[in-house]
């Protein structure tokens, strides 16, 4: 392993410059710093992090990047990490990245310039070759190498889904998920698992009759018409598991313009288990995620990481959230 | 009017020392700077905004300090107005002040620290003894003095929540608000003209028979009991605006638990127009806030002070959006 001596070497320049860019103390020369940062990912140097917590100069802010903080899921996440993050002293700043992969790297630069102190990412973009490990980071709901990451048990949430629709006796099951392993999408995240936890308890319990459907994940939220073609494919399924329940959402919906009831034609069951506002009719049946434990545990997370101290992922229980919908 | 003279005079310092405390510009001891901030307040001295903001240290980050970003509405905003900041090179910091003064006080600390560039405040506690004109502030849907604000034509669409229900040819109309003017909330926000609106237009076409409840804003989103009560006491009323579309979401659900049916028995608008996420029911009749606009209002004019430029209030336009509940 690389130490700073090298890297100064292979810099040209002394030590104590090194130390400057690694713990933004002091005036480094652009092109200077530039050259350091080069040799640093060339090396693959890692700087003694619990020394570099304590040196460096902090912002007091960590940025939380996702995809859109206005989804009913994420925005309750922002509003507790928000809060949470508060009570440490620390202030959020957001960062709606959709699928601006530009915007993301943006921020992982101001990490790297010091300019904010950690991130909290929740992302299904291909940056795993932007990161380092040992920086303070921490993801949401999907694997980086090196990066710890706080999930639900999604693998569980699966099961209980399989379950929960196996006790309606059904005939035939339908998946309906957004993580396709296509072009458009060669990211495995966490999410995955719900897919294998609902698999794997329908093969347990002897049930032959299901269907898998993934879908890429696009720009779009969901893709409502391809929803509705799916829906009109598939007119013998009586039981549905969404990935989310903004998706189980547009699913019933899609149910109820083909003329066919839920709960009492087909049984959907999502994920998350969010109560929407401005919701005047049917609440959703879903696995809940519990939200604000999550918030908790991705403060916690790069609190620990900021100070210098060790870490681990942490994958916390999922319930079930009686609703109309099954 | 003082200037930097008699303040570096009466603070016992040099010119350069307030200088270097009013841009931030360079070290001052903790009890100096204090001290400079004292003076600066007893004196009511307004530094040259211009040319601070030409030599002032900038960090590009602005913040919005607001009750609560999960909400349906402000949510969106926040969504809005982090894109637009990142198009003019800011981040985006975010509080969630709910009812805690403190924590508002504590940005308000953080813009004359210079830590933030500037603050789009959406508050309706009583801070406006912190503020100071020419700061970089700009308000949503309140008035403060010296302050530029945003807010969308709230008097013509309490006229339209009316005109609306006046086409129904109702018996009794009922106006609910949360903006009163008692012992909890003594502030008079824009909002309170979507009432003014609404009593105008209705008198105006000789329409006598209506009732106003104002109540005091909490902490709770909605006061649920309390509508229920309400809805239970005015048992006659056959058409109701309410002051914002989650406000009409509990009313509707009051109603509807009171076995009256919406829109048959009674007609219900709100005011916002944001369709929720997970509504699997009825879509809210309602007055809708250009919420895309509203953030690039904001945008623009905490931008523009930012940049040293003269600003003015901005009102948007409303519109009707067509629903289920009238």
């Amino acid at each position: 392993m690389a130490n700073i001596k090298e890297v100064a070497k292979r810099a040209g320049v002394g030590i104590a410059t090194v130390s400057r860019v690694i713990n933004n103390s002091g005036y480094v020369k652009k092109e200077t710093r530039e050259k350091i940062e080069q040799v640093i990912d060339e090396l693959g140097y890692v700087p003694n992090e619990i020394a570099r917590s304590m040196t460096r100069q902090r912002t007091r802010i960590v940025a939380f990047v996702l995809p859109h903080s206005n989804h009913v899921f994420f925005s309750e996440l922002l509003y507790h990490v928000e809060n949470n993050l508060y009570d440490y002293g620390y202030k959020l700043m957001v960062c709606n990245s959709a699928s601006n992969r530009h915007k993301e790297i943006d921020y992982i630069n101001m990490l790297k310039n010091n300019r904010v102190d950690g991130i909290i990412f929740l992302t299904s973009n291909d940056i795993e070759s932007y990161l380092r490990p040992h920086w303070p980071i921490v993801s949401f709901d999907r694997h980086f190498q090196n990066i710890p990451f706080v999930a639900s048990d999604n693998y569980a949430g699966g099961r209980l889904a399989a379950e929960a629709l196996l006790r309606q006796n059904p005939q035939t099951l339908l998946f309906i998920g957004d993580d396709a392993q296509g072009e458009l999408s060669r990211i495995t995240t966490e999410v995955s698992k719900r897919r294998l936890g609902f698999v794997d308890a329908l093969e347990e319990a002897g049930f032959k009759n299901y269907r898998i459907i993934e879908y890429p994940q696009g720009d779009a939220f969901i893709p409502v018409p391809y929803i509705h073609e799916l829906i009109h494919q598939h007119q013998d399924v009586d039981g549905i598991f969404a990935i989310s329940d903004m998706l189980a959402q547009y699913v019933v919906e899609a149910l109820e313009k083909a003329g066919r009831k839920v709960p009492d034609d087909v049984k959907v069951i999502g994920y998350d288990g969010v109560r929407g506002y401005l919701n005047m009719g049917k609440q959703m049946t879903s696995v809940g995620q519990p939200i604000t434990a999550l918030a908790g545990a991705l403060v916690e997370c790069i609190m620990k990481q900021i100070e210098g101290k060790p870490v681990d992922s942490v994958v916390l229980p999922i319930n079930y959230v009686a609703g109309d919908t099954l």
